[in-house]
């Protein structure tokens, strides 16, 4: 029996703040927004969405808006009146976005993804697709880097609870290994939340700011496990579906 | 019966870097360095230090050296060949630092002590000190916000384990309330680790890191709970120790 040791690292960054601390240019980055930016890019490229181009400031999104394309925009949990699309993955669930492009703009999530730009790959993750990447993920034989959007670049308790969820994973396939403190830290609260993952989210600060704004409807949804096998992947700066073999 | 609310809040910042995004000028900042900054800061006040003169380079330390002054430093865990003290706790516990002024310049935590200078108080924690921090911090009806010193602005899971520990205490304490997802976070973990502190460090990165330097009969002192009353404080930039009535 051969016992040889697993040669890919896992690393957990929480915040956007940290990212620049990680030498991510080997990396694949799984950038996650659990409530709710990619679980809602997940769920739109479920729904037969061709591209999401994220772009970073509302300028930009009002320019494409000008040339005619979709725009998803919010800013502080709230749609801005120039958008097509909230942020919310109810939105998205619609046969009306197959094959559409849309220009996608967020308070946290899109600016994770265009921040991770530089790395070997960008990889959409949530709870939705889960087992989808971890079974990506294992066949790669690549560095995983998971970047917590985070709230206004401080420590989000459902991203790090997902980082968390995808380190255990990988770790299990025997085939990953970590020395990182923020990846075991992450796959700790996850074994708690595990059991009842929407209660354990009851203190996050992200599900009191949902309810106050009338959103925690999706709660539950985005804490769902493998609801697709749909991964988004970054291709000259869109997210686009990833092709496997 | 009064259902009074409680009325200060809790926060925890994981790192360095995201300590500006936290408003901490009307609150009480607790900086915590386990391995071993502020272990070591606590033990020297224990054993009569006077002053501790926290710099951040290397060239001020070395600028207070001319000067004739007592000095510790290190950087990523190594005795600088100029300094006086490294940077472990058994290094203060002697009767011959009594009533001394030492300059103290290390990798990560006196920076995050000069860090934090403009807060309401400084206040420096441990394991070694941490029920008598949580007697005095119920006792000001103020904000708390624990600042972890990490390692080279990382995560590291020792502080974060100790800003957990001293979270707990707060809110037993029925004064304190937190909608903070670091300090929830932090929480959990310190009570999967209560049980057996030391073994569960056994994954932290840092502890990894002193035992190849040769360092690591500290890791058991820095995490043993009550060793002493003494709080060491900031005062015009210099740490002093706590007066209470």
């Amino acid at each position: 029996m051969s016992m040889e040791r697993p040669t890919s690292s896992i690393e957990v960054c929480f915040s956007p703040l940290l990212f620049p601390l990680y030498d991510h240019s080997d990396s694949i980055v799984v950038v996650v927004d659990i409530l709710r930016a990619t679980s809602s890019i997940i769920t739109a490229f479920h729904h037969g969405v061709e591209r999401l181009i994220p772009v970073r400031t509302l300028e930009e999104a009002k320019s494409y808006k000008d040339k005619g394309y979709l725009i998803a925009a919010e800013r502080d949990g709230r749609v801005l009146d120039f958008a097509d699309f909230g942020n919310s993955p109810d939105n998205f669930m619609t046969e009306d976005i197959r094959d559409a492009t849309i220009v996608y703009s967020t308070t946290n999530g899109t600016q994770a993804i265009q921040m991770a730009g530089r790395a070997h790959q960008v990889l959409v993750g949530g709870f939705l697709n889960i087992s989808a990447l971890a079974d990506y993920l294992s066949a790669q034989q690549q560095d995983v880097l998971i970047l917590c959007a985070a709230w206004k670049n401080k420590f989000s308790l459902e991203d790090s609870v997902f980082a968390g969820a995808l380190t255990d994973k990988l770790l299990e396939s025997g085939l990953f290994h970590t020395i990182c403190d923020s990846a075991h830290a992450a796959r700790d609260l996850w074994l708690l939340a595990e059991g009842d993952l929407v209660s354990y989210m009851d203190k996050a600060a992200n599900r009191t700011r949902l309810k106050k704004l009338g959103l925690d409807q999706a709660i539950e949804y985005c804490h769902t496990r493998d609801v697709t096998d749909v991964i988004p992947v970054l291709e000259k700066g869109e997210l686009v579906l990833l092709k496997r073999s």
